[in-house]
């Protein structure tokens, strides 16, 4: 046996291989393909490459591993045990010579592709292959025999050691690495951001050094996933090198005071020679405040932040990048371009680390965007045999609908009411919102629960409880399960008119004006809000809701079906939205109800992805092309779906399933019908 | 014949091959590699591809040629002629369809690689490749059932019809494209970088769009060379597409008033916290200041400089860079990058065209510098036969000793006395300067010349032609003429000491503190400057010449010679410096005067050649690994050489062959001597 080169297996992989006496554990799993990690190279500094051997009897593998498989531990491992401490029982595998044959288990931590559980709505695991990654050189001393630059030493060191070529460095960062190689002594550690190798689009194709320190160091390397919607900027900080997510929070998008839609911020842009430009500052000063916030919150430097990824639909992509957004309020609805994006953050003037990325997923249509590439890439309905429809709902909603054979993609401006504005009593998600309402079909009493507060509203302990912070309004999943309630007890007609309190038999429906409102709670004895649905409300809830379905079926429509398997809900709001309500407003196809899902906010989540998985970049750089696009805005057939969709649930789909489940009464408050109610105009009349 | 694919005959090329019947000129031409020009890629808009077909009997080539072996002047030819006029006899190639044999002259006007004869001191012809080209491209309408961004389908048309890949956009171009390509109704002109294609360095190696404009275009494309020496910052405003020199001019360079050699400004540098930065700010406002001037005189915008080139030596590249230059002060002589550099010309704060690229040749040494290679391109020692030294004249010279089997390298720290400063009478060559100087060797009288005027002094009309300008001090010819003629009228001793007015027997030798001067005019009675050569002029000028010597003695000791076959003298005022008067100072070896021949600015012609021609880069970024560098500073027997160069022309190199030409009389100023001279104080003594 001695004579032969010893056998070394990895697990878990089971990769495994004959490898010369003397060969280190590291150099061996590289020779084998088996991803062990390691920033220092080899110079027993980083720890990251830490294996642990078993030795002993290997039945399974057919092997017998004595304890002198390996080489004893050596001064450098000492030193680094007493210095910072190694566990019992691990190796530096740099250090750690292979003499005989032996069974390595390579534990999750020292694997460059760790992969990452990230709890959402759905659990999801991203194998994280960031961009950015650091690596520590030692180069030679110059020698003014052989003159070489300090820039052209670290190159050769980075070829030779770490087989990287082609690294490009900005003049920032050279005079910074001639500082850190005075200061480190010829060694210095390194981020490199590694996403384009091979491929050309705005930015260079190859590893471009965006960090350097002296001396061995690790620092901290932060990424922005950003899902920049027309009403809400979400954004999660995340740590590019264990995946975990430090800080997320949310932000107004500030552009809503030049237009609540897209189409009225175009139409801002075309009407005020500097709106365009307005409209640009204003978005690019909320992600600015926004990449700062969370920063502060997770106790981070805003300048170890090396990369930032945003979806969004085109109009926001435009004005985001200071593109002119005029030509996207008009058939063909010309992108400036569709495709993905590098490009150095300080272009859209931010101040994150001084070489920080920004990549931006690709557009898939003028009206179908990065956001609806990002969804895409969470959903993946391409690999999905059932019939899937994803519905991202938003202030312009995003709309899949797929499977293994074919994907189609529209966008659809269903307006911000889903989001809680032009609601009367509506608001963001925060505590003292109304999440949860539920009508009895008898009383036409609500019961409700508010974000913040366990307790239904007839629970004990409510009144106490919701003391501080009282009930402020109804948030946008809130006030799709009281209009699909309102249905439900016969309090709203099918064609959405709330009905008088003599025809639903309840005060709490009263005259507003010309029309009637339902109301929910009534603080004012206490001088709270009184929280009501108009009938303003409820139109506008119609629009985006008949916007919604009315894309689906031309998506349907488009792939010769009348029928969907699965409905993913997605958006900001996405989990939260119950699937009965949501299907009783008719905002998405008869389905049975256990396969209507929600997949939280998937572009975000998708944003997500990208941050930290290269490869899934290229995926959907090449998915968007074979996504079939269908313009809403120009397709004849969406006049009419949109028409039938304002009924609640619909005016010709029959929504058997949903009717078997729940009770739909077939009230009519049309002012020329006995029960009376809707418009109160009409009555008088 | 009609059956056959017709014959094409290229003229002057003599290329020739069979086309299919109907194939346009051009694509005939592109078949058969010919060199012919197109800018708006067969739109017959252009007119750079005009061509000058050749009918009847062609014996030469074997062929006859009908008049119907073109087709016959079609529309778009009709309608140029029309609005701009085409020469009698000529076609566009792009329009012309070949229906026959024909013989074809491509006129060099309709070349993309013209030739650009450029007169300097040496007659040069450079080959047109400039890495900024423009093109005319149309793209296909947006189409929103297919939906492709503005830029994307602009790279299709680059691909497709100009054959050219993975052409990169900055955000901000990508602004401007896409207004262009609404105002230019999906028609327009770019201006591409196309420098590096497949090169790596700090930029990418794509080529670039720098220029954007509506429809078609013929901007203005304009290059900076520049020489940015340690005083004197040279720069030409080049045509970047007829190579003609626009305007030229120079500068002081500003950090004189920080120190006036380098190392004085790296000691700055040291002793200063903010030092190094105060020098980086002053020359890159120099040459700010420079570009806005040259543009100026050459009426053209600032907005159309797409390039720079500069050559300089270290320290200059380090300052100019914002890189520390401390680490060149002191062994190893550590460069920050030694690289040929490609970088955005704002990155060091120039204001040109929004995209301009600035180009930095390699350095070759810690010591030697972008200046030495650009020497080394212009004057191409490795492609000689005869052994040459080069020696580029300046505060610090570069100079270059080498034949086909090899070539070396040093430079060596002459301080600004050639350039004018350090001498008391000292000025920038301008009118009013002397440059020429005789000295009779008998009477001791001197006659010379002043830049602006014809006359030499002694001749009539000098005294009137003055009148304005009057003699306002030596420039750094003058000054080596000067000393030289002092030398050979023995009004100087070869130890560099001016003798008394009773020794050399003239009272232009006059007292002047405790040393003597020698006055070459006296202007005091019309309120004009005593303009002479004192003790000190001397000295500063040995220094001066001594260092320049030993830098060359020791690249010829490296050489394994004592002797070179060819001087080359170089420098900004190497066009002006006179061979014999530099070996009777003995700034360089002796050598058969008929082979010192002047090169000019080698280093400034050096950087316009890197500017028109993108193979030079090459070049000399390969040509540089292959130099033998020799550090001055270090090396032992610099100082030996030193001392002994310091006596005029040389104290122990016998200099036999200019002693047979002219006189170098054997006078001795010192105290000790019967003849007197030199310092006064000895004689008091």
């Amino acid at each position: 046996m001695s004579d032969k080169n010893p056998l070394v297996i990895f697990t878990p992989s089971g990769k495994r291989g004959h490898v010369a006496r003397g060969t280190t554990v590291l150099q061996a799993a590289r020779d084998l393909g088996v991803d062990v990690d390691s920033v220092c190279g080899g110079h027993g500094i980083c720890s990251k490459c830490m294996v642990r051997p078993s030795f002993g009897d290997h039945a399974k593998h057919g092997i017998h591993a004595d304890e002198g498989a390996l080489s004893p531990v050596n001064a450098v491992e000492t030193a680094y045990d007493t210095k910072r401490g190694i566990k019992p029982g691990y190796r530096m595998s740099c250090q750690a010579q292979v003499l005989g044959d032996v069974v390595i288990d390579v534990p999750s931590e020292s694997q460059v592709h760790k992969q990452v559980v990230r709890k959402a709505a759905t659990t999801r695991v991203i194998d994280m292959d960031p961009a950015t990654r650091t690596l520590y050189v030692e180069v030679p001393p110059a020698d003014m025999h052989s003159p070489t630059g300090d820039w052209e030493r670290v190159q050769a060191q980075l070829r030779d050691a770490w087989q990287i070529e082609n690294v490009t460095i900005s003049l920032a960062m050279l005079t910074r690495l001639q500082a850190a190689l005075i200061a480190g002594k010829d060694a210095v550690t390194l981020a490199l951001n590694t996403a384009r190798e091979g491929h050309h689009t705005a930015r260079e194709g190859h590893p471009r050094i965006v960090g350097v320190w002296p001396g061995f160091y690790e620092p901290g390397l932060y990424g922005l996933a950003v899902d920049l919607g027309s009403t809400t900027v979400a954004a999660h900080l995340t740590d590019l090198i264990t995946g975990e997510v430090k800080a997320s929070g949310g932000v107004m998008n500030p552009q809503i005071r030049y237009g609540e839609d897209l189409m009225s911020r175009v139409s801002y842009a075309m009407m005020n020679a500097e709106g365009a430009n307005e409209l640009t500052a204003a978005v690019r000063e909320a992600l600015s405040q926004l990449a700062v916030e969370l920063a502060d919150e997770a106790k981070v430097s805003v300048n170890d932040i090396f990369e930032i990824v945003v979806v969004m639909n085109p109009v926001m992509h435009h004005l985001l990048l200071g593109l002119d957004p005029i030509p996207l309020g008009q058939a063909p609805f010309a992108l400036a371009t569709n495709s993905a994006l590098d490009l150095p953050a300080s272009d859209i003037g931010l101040s994150l680390a001084p070489e920080a990325q920004l990549y931006i997923l690709p557009l898939i249509a003028g009206h179908v965007g990065a956001d609806a590439a990002a969804v895409a890439l969470s959903e993946a309905p391409q690999k999905q045999d059932p019939l899937t429809l994803i519905v991202d709902v938003g202030t312009n909603a995003e709309i899949l609908l797929g499977n293994k054979t074919r994907v189609l993609a529209c966008s659809s401006p269903t307006g911000p009411a889903f989001e809680g504005a032009q609601i009367s009593s509506g608001q963001r998600a925060a505590n003292g919102a109304i999440e949860r309402i539920e009508i009895d079909p008898v009383t036409k009493e609500p019961r409700f629960r508010i974000i913040g507060v366990k307790q239904w509203s007839d629970e004990p302990g409510f009144a106490k409880k919701i003391g501080r912070t009282g009930v402020t309004g109804i948030c946008g999943s809130g006030i799709i399960e009281a209009v699909a309630e309102m249905r439900m007890a016969g309090v709203l007609d099918a064609n959405g008119l709330i009905g008088s309190p003599e025809a639903v038999g309840t005060p709490r429906c009263r005259a507003s004006g010309r029309t009637y409102e339902y109301v929910i709670y009534d603080g004012s004895a206490e001088g709270g809000p009184v929280i009501s649905v108009t009938q303003g409300d409820i139109r506008a809830i119609q629009l985006a809701k008949s916007a919604l379905y009315a894309g689906a079926r031309l998506l349907m429509d488009e792939f010769g079906t009348d029928t969907v398997d699965r409905v993913v809900l997605a958006g900001a709001f996405g989990a939260h939205i119950s699937p009965k309500h949501a299907m009783v407003l008719g905002m998405i196809p008869d389905c049975p109800l256990e396969h209507v899902t929600s997949a939280g906010n998937a572009a975000g989540t998708g944003a997500q992805i990208a941050l930290l998985n290269r490869a899934a970049r290229r995926e959907i750089e090449e998915l968007v092309h074979h996504i079939t696009k269908v313009e809403t805005a120009i397709e004849p057939r969406f006049q009419e779906h949109f028409v039938n969709a304002n009924a609640i649930p619909h005016a010709t789909d029959p929504f058997t399933g949903l009717r078997a489940l729940v009770p739909l009464p077939e009230v009519n408050f049309n002012s020329g019908d006995s029960e009376g109610g809707g418009r109160r105009r009409r009555r008088r009349g």
